[in-house]
């Protein structure tokens, strides 16, 4: 059950300057936003709207047959490896880091119950791709490659370095450590998949990169390393449920969107902190800020999304927070229960770090978030803050999809598109131009020119 | 050798709206920026000014004794776990992460040529301290515990878990497992040093944390990973001459300082994107986003820094940085030699990718980058380019002297003290408060009120 506390954004907290009367805008909003949700859930079906993803909770055949691929392939591979990038890889990596134990890959595979390692290959830099292929022994590791369109640059070129080397080790039977998930009818790997016999798993049409991590582009890698899928799509569907409330008093996505809206549009704040207090949530934020990036930074509009992790950089960014510009809304995510109690030992009692012993860190770790909540508010800088009862498959899968749900109802109320992104064509035809891919070459003479000032 | 190219923030690029006549800025703040260069080297030897870090690259007996100590546990250990957070963990991981081997901590002993893995545990997470005491044997960790102040809560709660741990795992050997990182003449654990015998380095006076990776802060975690410390040194000596040039036009940090604020006074620029295109740099800008987050976030001033990596956020973040608002200055670092040249094999050669196969991932990566810096030509959004050789122990210690002392030169500008965090102080006495330290229990009441509303 996800919690959102919105009453430190409220004028009563922190004044009218920097707050929103909230109550008061609930009202003022409640029928627009009665019918974008209502909208939304009448449209999702419909192809060509990219609403595919509000039905990804229900997608029992997928889920049946990434469960079937993962026990067939049960204790055959040491690790995985994920080839994608932006969507393809931010979801995967921001929901195995919250489930898995801390420093898996470290790990024994005791430790592990016999289950995998993973990785996310998500750039291109030559060290890091040849430091990982020092790391990993190929004839052990299961390659997922993702790309919905089967010929995104980056991963297609990481695939072919892999793809070749794995066919020298292992000669004909490189295709089993394959599983490609792309298009269903079209695009390259779709194609290479055919002919040369990988295993196969379809993104589903009309569910764009960002919105992808409940389909089979999060689905497979999930499995693979034994998280609880059907819990994954309880939270899911259960969320979509209470986000089917179009009273904004009852939507707890509904009341995320229209704050940080209106305190965007009328407050200033252009910039949506989101800082978790947890290190196995770390790279939601960042997950999250492709969500966010691409979904609205439209037309000269958009909030610019910032990461952080409390308690760490409440010693890195809290003093901008407290007394930098004026210009965030920043969004906490808290624990309720955390897996693990973990008692500080009495020593040092007569020292002056004394007070200490006894305590536990998740009490420091609540002291830290209660004690930033507060000097924000000194500060009159507003926050909101969502609680979740523990991190888990169902709780997860919860917050992610309230996410989702919340970009599309705020895109709406910026009267925006928010599952195109026109604004990076360009570059990747300038990319193919440079490439010299076959049809782009048009880009070539514009480019050098406009490169010759870099 | 580093570049700074700023053409691309000028008028004649990206036209008048969003550019800057950098040329007549330069000279209209020549002899402002000369005077603040000749007085930042003016004051740096006098106590109270936190300009120390200006000496770090001359403080040979440091070096001397690091080595020292590192030549005297040598091989000794399996593990280092550095226990700080904030000023005392960033350096250390952005410089760790960049110079040693990608997945260094993944590699065999063979691969890491007999030297230990590295950690750094910057959080109170409880899951995760618990999930790293799983995952590494005290016995073979070498722990150093950094605070300056050697109170922070956080860190000295680790640190007693963790000397509980090894003192019921080693008896009395555990004190052999510990080296301690703090003030020479005060704090706590200065005195545990004294009273249990470790071993000890010394942060120096005028110092503060967010400029102490060149302190024995890093350079002794550097220093047991096998980094040449030396080379670290006659980087920042080399720098340190460049940056004495008070003549704007020779002095790189000047200029990125000037162009940034005044992106930020004059046209609206209040955000600061540090963008490497490099995976081995991604936590360089989590390093740099702190060293400008509190040095310049003050009396609502300051500019919002914001983290990225290239390619990888193309597919995050650039839809944002091209069609969003125009309120992002974007430092690019790029790489001249990448230690590794990786070549795409030509397979596929009839597919539609086929036009990859020959070229190498580092023509891809370099057209990733010229392509993005096009396209925010094309939007009008001014960037900067940082281009460094390779990465290694003498480029890498340039790059952040550089931004520290580009740091000092923009506070100036801003006329504000960059070497306080004062908006910090008051979290501090609240999370003392709610656990019961001595002496802080007046905040109690004030707490719990506004704690009410949480």
């Amino acid at each position: 059950m996800l919690k959102l506390n919105f009453k430190n954004s409220d004028i009563s907290v922190i004044g009218e300057e920097n707050g929103l009367n909230i109550e008061n805008e609930f009202n003022n909003y409640s029928s627009q936003v009665a019918d974008i949700i209502k909208s939304l859930n009448q449209r999702k079906d419909k192809p060509g709207e990219w609403l595919q993803w509000m039905n990804l909770g229900y997608n029992e055949e997928t889920v049946w047959y990434v469960k079937e691929f993962a026990s067939l392939v049960d204790g055959r591979f040491d690790n995985i490896l994920v080839l994608g990038i932006g969507g393809s890889a931010l979801g995967g990596l921001a929901v195995t880091e919250a489930l898995l134990k801390p420093y898996w890959n470290l790990l024994t595979k005791e430790q592990r119950k016999g289950l995998p390692k993973i990785f996310f290959l998500d750039n291109i830099d030559p060290d890091s791709i040849n430091g990982i292929l020092e790391a990993l022994d190929l004839k052990k590791t299961l390659v997922n490659v993702i790309t919905k369109s089967g010929d995104t640059a980056e991963t297609m070129s990481q695939f072919m370095i892999i793809r070749d080397l794995l066919q020298k080790e292992l000669g004909d039977d490189y295709r089993k450590n394959i599983v490609a998930t792309t298009d269903k009818k079209m695009g390259i790997l779709r194609q290479l998949a055919d002919q040369e016999g990988y295993k196969i798993f379809y993104v589903p049409d009309d569910v764009g990169g960002r919105f992808s991590v409940f389909s089979s582009v999060g689905l497979v890698p999930f499995a693979l390393v034994g998280l609880d899928i059907d819990q994954i799509m309880n939270g899911i569907k259960d969320m979509d449920l209470e986000l089917k409330n179009t009273d904004i008093h009852q939507n707890i996505a509904a009341q995320g969107a229209l704050i940080n809206f209106l305190m965007d549009r009328n407050k200033g704040k252009n910039i949506s902190v989101l800082m978790p207090y947890s290190s196995r949530l770390k790279y939601i934020p960042s997950w999250f800020s492709q969500l966010w990036a691409e979904s609205l930074g439209k037309g000269n509009l958009g909030l610019t999304p910032l990461n952080a992790v409390g308690a760490t950089d409440q010693h890195s960014l809290l003093q901008l927070f407290n007394e930098g510009p004026n210009n965030k809304l920043i969004t906490f995510i808290r624990i309720k229960n955390f897996d693990t109690t973990l008692e500080i030992p009495k020593i040092f009692e007569y020292t002056g770090i004394g007070y200490l012993g006894g305590k536990t860190v998740n009490d420091l770790m609540n002291a830290e978030a209660d004690s930033t909540i507060v000097s924000l508010i000194d500060y009159k800088r507003p926050s909101l803050t969502i609680t979740i009862d523990k991190i888990d498959e169902y709780n997860i899968a919860q917050l992610l999809y309230m996410f989702e749900v919340q970009t599309a109802i705020i895109g709406e109320l910026y009267n925006i598109n928010s599952f195109d992104q026109p604004a990076v064509e360009q570059s990747k035809n300038y990319i193919y131009a440079l490439m010299g891919r076959a049809g782009f070459d048009g880009s070539v003479e514009v480019l050098r020119e406009k490169l010759e000032l870099v």
